[in-house]
């Protein structure tokens, strides 16, 4: 399969884009005569397709559901009774229609943790969307023995689905849900298994509180005392960090993953010190959270929030450019992930954007930067292409009217039930 | 002219709407059976029309311009020579691109500020939007009879446009900008002339401590001191007000509008103290700013980012829950400029729009409210309509394409110059 998008606007001028198989074959003005299928975008821009660093995909059934309480109650009162009910085929539902959601805003590839990952990948793996796997590991009432079971049995899971665009790794929920012991485990399997870790960290100040409590030190020194620290470890929030922490996950090549919109809706009481982890060269990119955190799975907006919290925190307009969060939203998400994609160049994958620069939020071109970050949102993405492959054209994605008609049937389910 | 939205979602179920005029004349499942026009209102909702407290609508043409630089060389390298070189015919096409922009986004309603208010007047006027306008006064190096002078001037040709849906109304740009006896005399004016006045106020901890070297009190008192505060005063901005001045303003009867993303992005080193504010009872409402602080016109993302803000900022997640938010987006707006509007209520003006409840962002639908704040945006409004005129139908406006086109040219000649 070859795609050919021609007169698109890339780096201020106009050229075709060859995508030959599932790369970037060719970038220029004479490229690609013969095509399979040629894109006309004349009007529109090119961008490297958005990675979403942090989600819990399925939980799009609860969008809405449960907003402005207390933390505690939120979660004990409202999503975890709710979320016990959920079969297979509401997860795979939920995430199916998360994933439409996610290519109609311009995102191709995520790293997604929830629960019944047969159901998760079945779905993502049908979508098209490049995107890395795991289950919660959750239980500290559990023994190591049952926690590696239930990990390998969720690895076999996720390994029916395992192709180029769709890879599984381990997702341990956090330093209070999981034990020592089951941490010191999952790090081995994950080494000895070549798998990338995906784990919450130093959300919330009670997190930082609990763990000097218990384990005498911060949780970035609790991690490192126990060996966990690598270069396999992506870290989402990372808010209640401080400079030695940063300093210790910097050393060891751990990726941050900043999720603004959610921090600020539950009120977690601090701000991702970006600019901390950049002076100790961690790779910071961008998630969403789940859809009961945000509410949506728009990486548009998540750059437009994560560089405003940022100016704002910092009370420096400056920081945080537009490009950079271009940047954490696309090159930064893949580079963690181990993909060769992230940028429109020739050589890397073809997981591509196109948007539309007639749409009023990107106009006048003063700095397609600029519009894309701090004006524009997901309705701007016209077409999206994943490993090569089309799966939207001109807003339109197929099957979708089935994808929507299921989760509406899942969701009646479950809040019936 | 009569308009019947028929089978729309209102307050959990279904229900006819009918217009008659400019007026809600019936809400109810039998309303209407004849109608001049008819909207199949099917997997739509119906709200209020949005009002945007706070713009310079003409910034538009400044979209993108000039981001993530420090706030003084913002202003005085890129935005005020830029803005020097605006003539009327640009302003006229600027505001157009806004007015458009605002109605393809919701907004029905809005609290301007800008120079030229003949070009702004006509624009406005044109786009059929409700509006209250002013022109800046501007200029501490001006006597108060020049001030007087040129007040009547732009008052005079805001008048020429002084409709139903246009009023005009008086701008002083910020105590720092604007010499206490001018704003004295603005003040007996606007009684005089029975208008309402547009001001920034306590924008920037710098005014803060100029007002307190130069004045020997802070802005909201030295503002009381001159007897500036009255029940016509609209204040934007407001972040840096002590629990004193939160009481001087409450008392008086003055509104405070709130710009949180203008705020974010300037980094202007504080939070609207909305609970505070309404501790005092005064109408918090919202507004964008101008394109080159927000830098778009989205009152569905303004709200979000209302929200979210001060659950940041306070700790707390469940301060300014969803429904207030769209409270201070409609209801609050339209009573801070005395319109009998913001509310979908029968005798009020017909200003509403119509949201897809089939757009992603809004399902499922556990609650509305949560979904036009947290997860929505301005790309989910399919119809407008303001004083019982029709100005967007299915997302369509008429003569669309020509005011971009204008706006384009407008933006070469600027920029070309």
């Amino acid at each position: 399969m070859s795609i050919l998008i021609k007169d698109v606007y890339f780096d201020g001028k106009s050229t075709n884009i060859y995508i030959n198989d599932n790369n970037i074959a060719e970038i220029s003005e004479k490229a690609g005569n013969k095509a399979d299928k040629v894109i006309d975008a004349r009007g529109k821009a090119v961008l490297p397709g958005l990675v979403n660093m942090h989600t819990h995909a399925a939980m799009s059934l609860l969008r809405g559901y449960a907003d402005d309480l207390p933390l505690n109650q939120w979660l004990e009162e409202k999503i975890w009774p709710t979320e016990a009910k959920l079969k297979p085929k509401h997860i795979e539902s939920g995430t199916a229609f998360a994933c439409l959601e996610m290519i109609k805003s311009g995102t191709t590839c995520f790293l997604d943790m929830y629960w019944h990952p047969e159901a998760n990948a079945k779905a993502t793996s049908k979508s098209g969307l490049r995107s890395v796997l795991n289950a919660v590991i959750i239980g500290t009432n559990k023994s190591v023995e049952d926690c590696r079971r239930e990990t390998k049995k969720n690895l076999s899971a996720l390994r029916e689905y395992e192709c180029e665009t769709l890879k599984p790794s381990l997702g341990p929920h956090a330093i209070y849900t999981v034990t020592k012991e089951q941490l010191e485990w999952i790090n081995s399997f994950s080494e000895e298994q070549n798998l990338l870790v995906h784990m919450h960290l130093s959300e919330t100040d009670q997190e930082v509180k609990d763990c000097v409590k218990d384990h005498g030190s911060r949780p970035a020194e609790y991690l490192q005392n126990i060996g966990f620290l690598s270069d396999n470890k992506v870290f989402a929030h990372c808010v209640h960090l401080n400079k030695k922490e940063a300093g210790l996950l910097g050393k060891s090549g751990c990726k941050a993953v900043h999720c603004p919109t959610s921090n600020m809706k539950l009120a977690v009481g601090g701000t991702f010190p970006y600019s901390m982890l950049r002076s100790k060269e961690i790779t910071c990119s961008l998630g969403t959270d789940g859809c009961s955190s945000n509410n949506n799975l728009d990486m548009f907006e998540e750059m437009k929030f994560a560089s405003l919290l940022q100016k704002f925190s910092s009370n420096n307009p400056t920081v945080l450019p537009a490009r950079e969060a271009i940047q954490m939203a696309t090159s930064a998400g893949a580079e963690s992930l181990g993909f060769n994609a992230g940028r429109v160049e020739e050589g890397k994958l073809a997981d591509l954007i196109l948007v539309d620069l007639k749409e009023l939020s990107k106009i006048p071109l003063h700095s397609l930067d600029s519009n894309i970050v701090y004006s524009a949102n997901g309705s701007v993405v016209t077409h999206s292409i994943v490993n090569g492959e089309l799966l939207m054209e001109d807003r339109k994605v197929e099957g979708e009217e089935k994808t929507i008609e299921k989760f509406n049937k899942a969701v009646e389910d479950i809040f019936q039930t």
